[in-house]
């Protein structure tokens, strides 16, 4: 199953943004396609994670897994957050052993939901 | 298909926890199932949410549906964050219109996780 990395395009995070200039968001979503993508894993762009004070944000998610929020990102963060991404993607349920988190991901959490049992 | 709020029971929210006494997190629990649950609903414990410096915090979940995490909440919120996982749980996708949501969704979230579809 792939893992979907969401990644909010209009994420101002929570500063104005000078008039022709790109959003922090939607900078963060070119640097991150500028980069191979691992494998298992898709970049799917977003209109706002509701993170707007916490942004630039992304989102790691995969039916039945653990789902996670990141927040205080910059481009030049799109290396590590891609491979974090993948080594999610390499994980049975979401949980990556602490050591093989990348430092942006140890530090920069919002919050993780726990996987989604389909329930009648 | 039942929509399921998490409550982390293990959130200090930041802070020390006197010797003694329940933490934040477990408190805002006791708070949520000392009330009617809404129809629809299920209130399900967890060990922290990742969201430790924004705590106490909830997540509401549903296979198909977008998800969201609220937090800074306190044990007073119950009734509102019942409000809104019973409006949550009435919505088709969990996209609640913006006056039918409580203060506290409105003005708590930290992030919202987009439906989780089952690609190969």
């Amino acid at each position: 199953m792939v893992a979907t990395l969401h990644v909010c395009i209009t994420c101002k995070a929570g500063q104005p943004v000078p008039e022709g200039e790109a959003c922090p968001g939607a900078r963060l979503h070119a640097a991150l396609i500028a980069e191979a993508c691992p494998e298992g894993v898709r970049i799917v762009p977003v209109e706002c994670l509701s993170a707007c004070n916490s942004g630039a944000a992304v989102a790691l998610s995969r039916p039945g897994s653990w789902s996670y929020v990141y927040g205080r990102l910059e481009p030049a963060h799109a290396g590590d957050i891609l491979a974090g991404a993948a080594a999610y993607a390499r994980s049975s349920d979401g949980l990556v052993p602490w050591r093989e988190r990348p430092v942006v991901f140890r530090k920069q959490s919002l919050a993780r939901i726990p996987p989604q049992e389909a329930t009648p």
